[in-house]
């Protein structure tokens, strides 16, 4: 039998199960790992090299001891082991018919440099190299997709009408405005500092923004941006937030739930108190996931690249440098520290 | 200029706002006013000698001040005048084209002897009196429509899907149950009393009920009926009911609401803490009122009449005697008093 050639492995372990608020210490960056940069034998696996790591909100429920009976999408993470999450990697070796040695792909991958990925059927080919690369992390991958699904297929958007984005500056949210101007819909954001508000009004052209940690009275903030009411929430914050919003929502209104930042880090979450207004106000409240859209990605893509290209949408990132930025990078994103959509280069190709 | 016939009309009158729990006191029985039984010359509306009044949960939301901006559908109740809501009643004069004297109607109506109806528009006229004409205030009436539009075009149920009704045995939910059989769902409801969870399972044919006021776990009682989870909640109770449903879930579950009968006489809403749900498990939920579907209303008698006559669908309803049992009939909807629709006969032709 051939020698078969192993490398040294960095990697990102969870220590242990994460109660409240997360800690850069709840993550440990490990050394002792080889893996072999082969496929094993009559495997349809894809063995990659990861190059940009995605910094996700939905990760932190995944650091959590999974409840008897949940339903989650993946399978948590164990205290031990390393982390997963979206990613862009390299095909370094391939028992899989669609991938080959070279390719680039975006989707699930292990957070650490090298990884064996048994469901390659999962992963997407990148076809499309004019780009940053990084976008596949973000304005291309699970991001892009969630901030067209939600706005376009949840929100049913006519020009014109009154769109409202909170944590409008992430990853999704600054996507989310920009496809509502491009509508003609009139559109405000909300996030947590100035310079985060800056970007919102002068570089993403929302029609206006507001830092939500400076409005002591949230539904008066969105009273005075929205004297005419809310048509579309895209809800990424979730408690008191949506508590507010849900006053100033106008008849069939139509809000998407694709996170709920806000209640990621409490033990017992807020409630929401005036939800009885969906009945008055006929609203429509729909919870959604990115891959419920995967299947509109290639048409996803039509869409958005030429924008890109010509410079109609932009996009900002926040780029980490190295497999051992993981832990302050992901913890970041809930003392909201990043600007824009929060990224780790591992390498860079 | 011709005399014209006056007749004295007893009125049911608002007494003063409403906080918390309404009280019969909070209403009054007058015979003051005196009313012509002619229409107005000029008028297009209607005048009316009521029959059947309604009385439904979402009255009570308009005996309370009207907040500011409040974007209700029906105006509010005012002090010492009439209240109003869905009823029954017999063409005496009439200004309008479509209607004529002795035609039978239903739709918003003050609650008097007599009325005099602006917006005649809004009446539907009563053509098929082969069935019994109270069943206008119920399951051909407002209650039926809701319950059409809610259980077949909010929830697009599916044959075999896990059906859920709560407040199950009244005006709405006896009718959603009995679609959701004809459709081949398999439907539980709960109730508050033993005789109203009896009336669910032998005369609505729902698969099983439970009285909610005997579970101290509404979680571990709809998992004990759920096992398999639930896909469509026909939400008439909200609050904690609502938080319990929201845990057992299935993916992509629809829950439809219209109406909250546990918040309306709390001053601060219950919170609801599960709501972070919808997201993984990509929920909808929707706020509708009949009104939405009130163009589906010749659709809807062509499903449920045959259903009447044939006996496949059966409706129980309440009937107190004389307009004097208006306040006592209303408020026992919110201690649950009444065993089906319940409906105040203030004369029967």
């Amino acid at each position: 039998m051939a020698e078969v050639e192993t490398v040294k492995n960095k990697q990102v372990l969870l220590k242990d199960y994460v109660t409240g608020f997360p800690k850069e210490s709840d993550m440990i960056i490990s050394t002792e790992n080889t893996i072999s940069l082969k496929v094993p034998e009559n495997s349809n696996g894809v063995l990659v090299k990861n190059l940009y790591l995605s910094c996700d909100p939905f990760l932190r429920s995944l650091m959590q001891k999974p409840k008897p009976n949940s339903k989650s999408v993946f399978p948590g993470f164990k205290p031990g082991s390393p982390i997963h999450g979206y990613g862009v990697a390299k095909v370094v070796d391939s028992g899989h018919p669609k991938f080959k040695k070279g390719d680039l792909v975006w989707g699930m991958t292990g957070w650490e440099e090298y990884s064996l990925i048994q469901q390659a059927d999962s992963l997407f080919k990148i076809e499309h190299t004019d780009v940053p690369l990084s976008y596949y992390t973000g304005i291309l991958g699970m991001p892009g997709i969630t901030a067209y699904g939600g706005f376009y297929e949840v929100c049913h958007p006519k020009k014109g009408e009154k769109v409202y984005v909170s944590a409008a500056s992430g990853a999704v949210g600054q996507l989310v405005g920009q496809f509502a101007k491009l509508m003609g819909c009139y559109v405000v954001g909300s996030a947590g500092s100035k310079e985060k508000v800056d970007l919102l009004k002068n570089k993403f052209g929302f029609d206006d923004a507001f830092n939500y940690k400076e409005e002591h009275d949230l539904d008066a903030a969105l009273k005075r941006h929205f004297p005419e009411g809310i048509d579309i929430y895209f809800e990424n914050v979730g408690g008191k937030m949506l508590d507010a919003v849900l006053l100033n929502m106008n008849m069939f209104g139509r809000i998407a739930a694709c996170g709920m930042i806000s209640q990621y880090n409490l033990d017992e979450p807020e409630g929401v108190k005036n939800l009885i207004v969906v009945i008055p106000k006929k609203l429509n409240i729909r919870g959604f996931t990115a891959s419920d859209y995967f299947s509109l990605y290639p048409k996803f893509l039509d869409l958005v690249l030429p924008h890109i290209r010509e410079k109609k949408i932009t996009y900002v990132e926040d780029i980490a440098e190295g497999i051992e930025s993981v832990p302050a990078a992901l913890i970041g994103l809930f003392s909201g520290r990043n600007v824009g959509k929060q990224i780790v280069v591992v390498a860079r190709e």
